[in-house]
C-alpha cells in the first residue's frame, strides 16, 4: 500500500516532471500531474491538473486532497523578473497556501545550486552555509528555501529543498562532470525526501557520485539518499568535444557556473542561454 | 566635507526614517528623504521624491544621482501577502534596480529579528546562522538579503543589512529589555554603516548595549558600530507594569518574540497587533 | 597469538553478551565471562566471574589478571533510580576502579544513543555535541562518559564509549530501520574498538550501513570501524507491518525514540517497556 | 514585588551560601536556607530547612512551596567516592526529584571549573566544548549538568550551570588571579541567572572580569551577567608571595589547576588539600 | 590528446618520482624528469633536466617551457638544517620563482603528514586544521605551503599541496597500516590534483583506502581522488612480525609518528634513521 | 623582583625596539639589546649585543645568559628574497637554536598582519584561520610560526606571536584607523605575552581598541592583554587629509593592505615601499 493517497507533481510537463511522473507512480495511490496545458499522455494511475501557479485560486485549488506536493513548476532558468515574479515566488507562496489550507504533510521542493552559486569549488561548503545566489533564479530559490521554512516552524509542514545541480539525460560540458544527477538519481532523491521518517526542514545538495565533489551533503543524511550514477561513463565523450576549463574563469571557479557570468535578465543586452 | 553627495532614504516618513534625517544629515550635501506622501518639514539639506515602491519606474528615477541609499521603506510590521509583494518584494527589487541602473555604491537595508526569528535565545547565534523566519514580513527581510547578495557579488553593489530588533522611543514590555535598539544607536549604527571603509556584504544584527545579549554580532564588527545606550534606565519602571515572561512561551523562547505566536496574516481570524 | 591475554566481559549473559562472547574469543587466550548467575554454557576458552556489579569488592576481584574490559553490564533499559544508581553508576564505577588498580590498558563501554536522545534528527550530531540525556538510563551513560574521561586523563586507561543504537537481531520497528546495528555489526564495532592503535578517549555511535544516516561518526574513524551490515533487507516486512511514522512525534523527531516519550520511572504511572 | 515566592538555597552554611543569603534576599518573600544543622542566625525573611541531602524523602520535603532552588550544596572539594555518592550525586538527584514534584521552575545549580578541568587554556573553550572532569568531584558536577538537561527537555525544569571557578574572598595564590569570582560577581551571577528571561539549559562559566581570560562565555551571554570586580587589586600582594608559575606543570597548563595533580581520592595515601 | 604540453617532474629518481613518471605519461606530450645526476632509463616520451635545486638560476630555466610541474624533489627524510634549507625551503622557491617566470598554471607540491604530525590522532584534523610541524623538514613542508598560497593569492598559479602518509611498495610497521598510500593511489592522487577543473590553492591528505582513517579529508573532495587500495591484504603479515603499538607513545598519539620523537637533526647525537 | 633574569631584544634599534626597551626594562633585571651596531644610548639596566642575525654562532652566542627572547629583528618590510631568508628565515632559525640550545623559557616573536593579508575584512578570521600571506615577507612570518610550534611542540620552549598590524607614532592613513596599534599598547602586548602564566603556543593579533575591528582575537584572551588607546583621536585628520577608501581596491578589501598590491621584489620594477 503506498504511502501516500494523492501526490502533486508541479511542473509535470517538464524535464524533471515527466521523469518524476513514472518513477514516484509507487508512492502514492494517485499521481496529480500540474501543468499550464493539458496533458494527453494521462497514465491511468494519473488526474490532471491545469493552472498558471500565479494564479492562487487555481493553484490553492490544485492541492485539493492531496497529502504531499513535489513542487517542480516554476521558471527553470534565468529570466525576467517578472516572470521570476509571477511563476516562482508568486507561485511558490500559492503552493505553500494550498499546502497550508489543505493539510499537506509534506512538500518536496525543486531548489538549485544557482541558490549557492556564489560560494567557490575549493570551500567546500555544507547545506547550512549562508545563502549566496548567482542569479534572480536563484533569489527565488532562496526565497522559497525561506518561506518553507516559516512554513514549517510555524505551520508544521515539512519540506524538503532540493538544490539540485545538473539533472539532464546526460554531461555536456566539463562542469556537469561534477554537477551531473542522473534521471534516475534524482528520482532516488526526491523519493528518499518524500519517505525518510522525518525531515522537519531540511536542505540537501543534488547530485549523482561523481568522483569530483564540490560540496558536502553531510547534513543532509537522514534523507537517506544514495546515488547509484556517476558522470565517469561520459567523461571520454565530454572532454574529447570541449576544452579544458580555465580554473580562474567564473564558470569554473564558482558552484553556479555559467549563471555566474550572465548579465542581468532585464537588460536587452543579456545573454541568456 | 560629506563623505557621500546625496543619500536617498525610503521610509523617511517612518518612525526611524524620522529620526535618521536629521540624524545622518551630516554624512551627505543633500539628503533625498523618500516616502508616500509630500513631506510638510523638509529642512535645507533635504529634498523630496513621493512616489511608491511598488511603481518601478518611479523607484528607479528617485535613485538618480544618489550614491548611498538607506532603505528602510516598506511594510514595518507583519502584513496580508499582497502588501509583503508589493512593498517589501517588488519595492525593495526597484530599490536594487534602481542602485544598479544608476551606479549607487552602498545600500543600507532594515532587515529586521524577524528575519532570524525561530532561532532559540539560548542558541546565540551569530550573523551566518541559517534564516528562521517567524512572518511573511520576516521572508521578505530574507529575500531582500539574498537579493543584495546577488547585487554585491554579481553588480559590485555593496550591502550592510541590519537585522534590527526593537527600536522604539524606549522599552516597553520585557522582551524589549533584551531587544531595545535606542533611537541613537540606530543611527550610529547606519552612520557605521555608511562610513565603515569596506561592508561587501554584511549582516549585522541591531541592538543596544543590554545586559541580556541573545545573540552574537562578532561577524559584522568591521562596521566599527558602538553601542552607548542600553535599557538599565528603564527596567524598574517596565518590570513594575508587566509581568514576568513564561520561560515556554513561544514569545519568550524565540528570538522573534510575539511575532512567533502570529497566526498567518491572510487569515480573516488572524490577529496582528 | 591474540592481542590480549584475558578480556572480561561484563553482562555477559545478556543479548550482546551473549554474542559478544564468541564473537570476541579470537582476541584474548581468555575470555572472563561476568554475570549475576553461573553460567551453564562455558566454552573451553571462557572462565566465569559470578558477582553482582553493586558489589565493589567482588566487581574490582573479577579485574584481576584481565588486560582489556568489554563493560556491557548494568541497566539495560530505562529503570528505576536506585536501578540505575547501583548497577549503572556505581557498578560502573567499580569497573573503573578494578581497571585502575589491575593496570587495565583499555575499557570497551557500552553507552548508548540514550546518551543524546534528546538531540533532533536534522541536526546531524557528531560525537562531540553536549550530552542531552532522554533518561535516567541516559543520564547514567553519560555518567560513565565522563567518569572515564578523567580515567584517561589522570590515569591513562584508555576507553571507547559505544553509543548503540539498535543491536537486535533484526529490525522489528520503522525507527529500526535507521537505528538498526546487526549482531555481527556490534561485534566488528567492539574488536574495531578493542584492536585500534589508540584510541585514547574515543566516543562513537554504533550503528550499521543504514540509508538514512541520523549522526555523523566521522570523529570515530581511527577505530576502523566498518559496517557490512544494513536494515534494507528488513525494509519490506517492517514497512509492511508498521504505519508510516508521524514526523512530529517525539518518537521520530529525536535519536532517542519512544524514550523520549517515558515517563519518569519512579512513578508507579510510569510506562516502561 | 520580588519575582520569586520563596527560594530554597541549600549548602546555605557554606562559603558561597553564606554571602547568597543576604545577597538573594530582594528575590524572594521567603528565603529557605538549607543545611545538616540548624542556623542560629536567621533573618527575617529566611526560614530553615536541616536535613541532610542523601535523605531523600527529607529533600524533596525541603523543596515544598519553593519556586526556585539554588543547589549549592554536596561536597565542596574532591572527596573521597562515598561523599561524592551522597552528598553529590544522590543528593543531586533528590534535589531534582523535589524539584520535579513540587512544581519548581528555575533551578541554579553550582558546577564547577573541575567539570572541564582538563581543557588546556590554550584552547579557550566554549560552554558547549565536551567534559573533562579532573576529579570525581567534577564528575559528580558533570553528572548534575546531565541530569538537569533531562528535567529540562522531558520535564521543563530550566536550569542554569554555573562552573564556578575560584570564589574566595580574594586571590590567595596565582591561578587565582585568572581564575577569581569575587563574592559580589558571585551573587550578580546567580542573581542574573535567577532573573533572565529565559534561560531553558544554560551551562556558563563563572569568574570575574579578570585580564587574562581562559575560557570564552559567549554562549551564556543572555544570562545578563557583568562582573564589576576583577583580581587586579589583589595582584601585586599575590605576585610578592608567591613563585612565577611553571607553565609546563599541570596545574598551569590545564582550567582545573591543583585537582589536575590530585591522585584518587580512595587512596590512602592521596592527597587532597 | 593530453592535457598538458610538458610536465615538469621533480625529485624524478627518488622513490614516488620513479612510480610517477610512467603513471604521469598520459598527460603530457613529454615529461621532464628533473634529477641531481644523468638518468639512464630516460624513455621515448622523456627528457631530463639536471640540475641541484639549490642552483636558482638551473631551477628556473629547468621550468621553461612547461605548464605543470609535480614538485617532489628536495630533502626526503628529516636532515639537518642546511640540507632542509637548501634542498627544500631555497630549491622550493626556485621552483615557483620558475613557475611565475615561465607561466606555469599549475604546481602539485609533495607536502607530507609532518606538516602536521603533533596533531594527535582522535582529533580528526581537517585540511584546515593550524600547521604542527614534527620535524624541520614538516617546517619546510609548511614553508612551501605557505610559499604556494602567497603564488595562488598574487600570482594566480594553482597549487595543491599533498601532505602525504607513507608511501612505500607495501606496509612495514604498524602505523603503515593506517598511513599506508599504495604506488597506484599516490598516482592516482596526483593525477586527480593535475585534471581537477579547479584547484586554487588546495591541501590535502594522502593516504590509500585503510580502514583506520586518522583524518577527514573532505575539505579536498574536489580533487576527485579515490584511492583504489588499502592496507589489509597487509595487515596479517605486519601484526605477525611487530609488536602492538603502546598507545601512549609519542609514535602512536600522534599524526607524525616516530617523527615526533626525534630529536634535533643538527644535534650529533640525533637518531635520524 | 623581576620576573627574568635577562631578557634578549633583537631589532632593538628598529621602530618598536626602541619603544620596548624602557618599556620592557621593569620585567627583567637586565635587558640585552641586539642589534647590527653599536648602541650610543645604552641605560644602565642595558648591555648590548652587535651582531647580525645571518650569523649562527653569533646569534647563538647573543642568546646565553638570557631567560627570555623578544625577537622584533629581521626584515622590518617587504623586501627582496636573499634580505628576507638570511634576516628572517635563517635569522629566526638561529634564535630558536639559540633558545634551545640555551634554556631560554619563552619567545615573543614580531609576526605580523601580512601573515595573513589575503584574508577578506568580512570574514572576520580568528587566530587559527588557515595562513594566507601577502607578501614574501608574510612567508617568513608563517615560516617562524611554523617553526616556533616545533619548537613548543618538540622542545618544550613557549612562543608568543604577535601578528602586529601598524605600530606607528600615529595613524597616517585610513587603514590605519583599524590597523593601528599604539606604542604604548604595543608595550602591554609585549608585557602580556611575557607575564602571562602560561601561553604554550599562542598566536595572537595586534592592534588598539579601534572602533572598526576587522579580526576576532578571542583566541588568545589568555595572554591578558588590554588595549588602552584607539584610533578616535586621529580619525578627523586622518579623513582630512586622505579621500575615502575604495572598497574594491585589493587595499581596502583585503588585511594586508597594500602589501596585496606589491609586485614580486625581485622583479626590478617592483614597487616597494
Amino acid at each position: 500500500m503506498p504511502q501516500y493517497e494523492r501526490i502533486l507533481i508541479t511542473g509535470a510537463a517538464g524535464r524533471l516532471g515527466t521523469i518524476l511522473r513514472p518513477g514516484l507512480a509507487h508512492l502514492a495511490s494517485k499521481i496529480r500531474v500540474a501543468g499550464r496545458h493539458p496533458f494527453d499522455d494521462l497514465c491511468p494511475n494519473e488526474e490532471e491538473a491545469v493552472f498558471d501557479l500565479s494564479d492562487m485560486d487555481a493553484t490553492i485549488a490544485a492541492t485539493e486532497s492531496c497529502d504531499a506536493i513535489v513542487h517542480f513548476g516554476g521558471a527553470s532558468v534565468e529570466s525576467p523578473w517578472q516572470t521570476i515574479l509571477d511563476a516562482s515566488i508568486r507561485g511558490s507562496y500559492h503552493i505553500y497556501e494550498g499546502a497550508r489550507k489543505n493539510g499537506i504533510k509534506r512538500i518536496v521542493y525543486a531548489s538549485s545550486v544557482h541558490a549557492i552559486g556564489f560560494h567557490e569549488i575549493e570551500a567546500q561548503i555544507g547545506v547550512d552555509a549562508p545563502v549566496r545566489p548567482d542569479s534572480l533564479y536563484g533569489v527565488s530559490k532562496n526565497f522559497v528555501e525561506s518561506l518553507s521554512r516559516l512554513y514549517w516552524d510555524k505551520f508544521g509542514i515539512e519540506s524538503v529543498c532540493l538544490r539540485i545541480f545538473s539533472s539532464f539525460p546526460e554531461p555536456t560540458d566539463r562542469r556537469h562532470l561534477w554537477s551531473y544527477l542522473s534521471f534516475d538519481d534524482c528520482v532516488r532523491l526526491v523519493e528518499a525526501s518524500l519517505t525518510a521518517p522525518r525531515v522537519g526542514h531540511t536542505i540537501s545538495f543534488g547530485m549523482s557520485d561523481n568522483k569530483v565533489k564540490t560540496v558536502d551533503n553531510t547534513g543532509a543524511n537522514h534523507l537517506g539518499y544514495r546515488p547509484q550514477d556517476n558522470s565517469e561513463p561520459f567523461r571520454a565523450a565530454v572532454e574529447a568535444k570541449t576544452p579544458a576549463p580555465d580554473p580562474k574563469s567564473l564558470s569554473t571557479r564558482y558552484l553556479g557556473g555559467f549563471f555566474c557570468e550572465l548579465g542581468h535578465p532585464d537588460d536587452e543586452s543579456a545573454s541568456v542561454r
